[in-house]
């Protein structure tokens, strides 16, 4: 694994384990406020996911996989056993894999940990170490998301020219992950190189992730970023002031539909009709082969108070109805490429995605 | 003319002359409050089209000839004569016409009141009638407005079935209009009648017209309208959830390309991409055989702050870059008709339009 400690990262740190609790950057109050929330229960882990306090696929497999270790601590107290501990382990792993529904990573963190603690329960380990095993478990999969996020940003900074525009929906940067981001981390790359690029981000109504988390950690970054509405996209595309599209996801089925932040099936269809390449970057854990198709992914809707009354003001008529789907599903038709740890796949992805599992 | 007197609109009036005044709903404060400004002068008026306070083409134009009637009132005094009184129509109509660029109806009304203007100092009457001339001018603006938009909403009407969902994006409502709005109006129609139509009303960022001024004003008048994110267009679209999409324009080039609101051409494009037809209701008066193509409509860029502060909060980080046209080109391949008080028109608009105002 490539020593990460020198990079120039320059972005907030989503996530820090300190010990005895999880620190945790509540990105809702971006960017006006910084503050890390010091959570040492699974409860308040699985509020903070729910609540979007954490956000962004890596980020929400993350912070499950500390909310394990924090709501197991007390699982090996005395008269406990091994297999009373696992017991354990399940029930706060499937209590918080009702946090959230559509980001894979979620599952997938939650699963690679229960596998953890089988493996250190059945090979007669103390509690106390197993309960060692699990946050080591937690640790690997925050710096592994780091060099991970760090590889899909060379294969996707291949894909793009200096002078280029690219335009990215939502935030899948630094602060959905444990550093550099999918989507974004080809454009940290770039600024450590000297490479322009002309970013254009969303805003990414109704939570505005685009403008609140995006715009900031690319402008803290000094990367060449430009803030528009969501609705906005076309007209920018039009004007040919962008050569690419990138965003992240929440997860991809097997034949390469892709769920993503409500808006990217927009983007797509739009860059399509513009001749625009579409990029999904995403770590391997946000490719589920489980789940054959997109339309079998579950779709979150949020609250309507989202779109009313989003920044403390009501901006819409009291009991109006309101449809709120936090995510949507881009078919891959629209897909010109997904950019894994693994390298670029292209279509087709039924048969593509399987043989990267394989590599 | 139809006595619309007895007619069962039950919006609110955003625009009414009081005598000596103009009463200006301010629609910046909607939903939540409902104000009437007495405007007394041609630069309040002015004030009031630049900031938003009235908004939508029509309204804008009836609100600029009453600008004109307010801004001349004082022309007609002692040692004056008809010369001096027409320079300063002039002079007034001018600087009227510098508050917003892009709607076409603005300078449509101004053109007329000067023409009335000239006929009625020409004709060699007094002063006095001549301002009385000009008052009703406006008068006349604002009323053949209304019956302008029930027969738009009569023909739009002719193309939508029971049942059937539409969407609209910004607001061409009765607040956008003397009554019943142009892209609106066959909703209102709908309702009047037993029609089901179900409504989908994208909120329209940054201003958020969708969300204050369509969900609103259709909520209050009954008919089923949800409000979404304009990201979610794509979304609800793909769905199958919408037949139709209607929107008003601030200027129609005489080939068919249509100036609306930002987001109106990632919308077409959208409804496009699935055989959706997209149609453009509005008065003759935004239709501009003037002006060849929509790349010469003048696009209007507003403040970074609607963006970045829209509901009150800060809500992007400061200092960041911010694009912010108030208007976007659909080019008329996108459009399937167009809409007007004369019929319903389609391509090729190069001819068509031109042969509208032969009829």
């Amino acid at each position: 694994m490539t020593d990460t400690s020198t990079s120039s990262y320059a972005g907030l740190q989503s996530l820090i384990w300190a010990g005895d609790k999880l620190e945790l950057l509540d990105q809702r109050l971006l960017p006006e406020e910084t503050v890390y929330l010091p959570l040492t229960t699974a409860e308040e882990v699985w509020e903070s996911i729910r609540h979007m306090k954490v956000r962004g696929a890596p980020a929400i497999g993350i912070a499950a996989a500390y909310g394990l270790v924090l709501g197991t601590a007390g699982a090996g107290g005395e008269g406990s056993d091994q297999e009373a501990w696992l017991a354990e382990v399940e029930r706060v792993a499937d209590y918080l894999a009702t946090s959230r529904p559509t980001a894979v990573n979620l599952f997938w963190a939650l699963d690679r940990m229960k596998a953890k603690a089988a493996s250190a329960a059945g090979s007669g380990l103390s509690l106390e170490a197993c309960q060692k095993a699990l946050l080591e478990e937690a640790i690997a999969i925050q710096s592994e998301d780091e060099e991970t996020n760090r590889l899909i940003g060379e294969y996707a900074l291949e894909l793009m020219k200096d002078g280029m525009g690219v335009l990215t929906h939502c935030n899948a940067g630094g602060l959905a992950t444990a550093k550099y981001g999918t989507a974004l981390a080809p454009f940290y790359l770039a600024q450590e190189r000297g490479i322009s690029l002309k970013v254009f981000a969303d805003e990414t109504r109704p939570v505005l992730q685009g403008a609140r988390l995006t715009a900031f950690e690319l402008q803290q970054a000094g990367v060449d970023v430009t803030l528009i509405c969501d609705n906005m996209a076309g007209m920018v595309m039009s004007k040919g002031w962008v050569q690419a599209v990138i965003v992240g996801t929440d997860r991809v089925a097997a034949n390469g539909d892709v769920a993503n932040k409500i808006g990217t099936y927009s983007v797509a269809v739009l860059a399509k009709a513009h001749g625009i390449p579409f990029y999904v970057a995403c770590p391997m854990s946000t490719i589920d082969l489980q789940t054959p198709t997109g339309d079998l992914i579950p779709i979150e809707e949020r609250s309507p108070e989202e779109v009313t009354e989003a920044f403390g003001k009501r901006t819409a008529p009291h009991g109006v109805k309101v449809f709120n789907p936090a995510f949507d599903v881009t078919p891959a038709e629209y897909v010109t490429a997904i950019i894994t740890e693994k390298g670029v796949v292209k279509a087709p992805y039924d048969v593509n995605l399987k043989k990267l599992f394989e590599l």
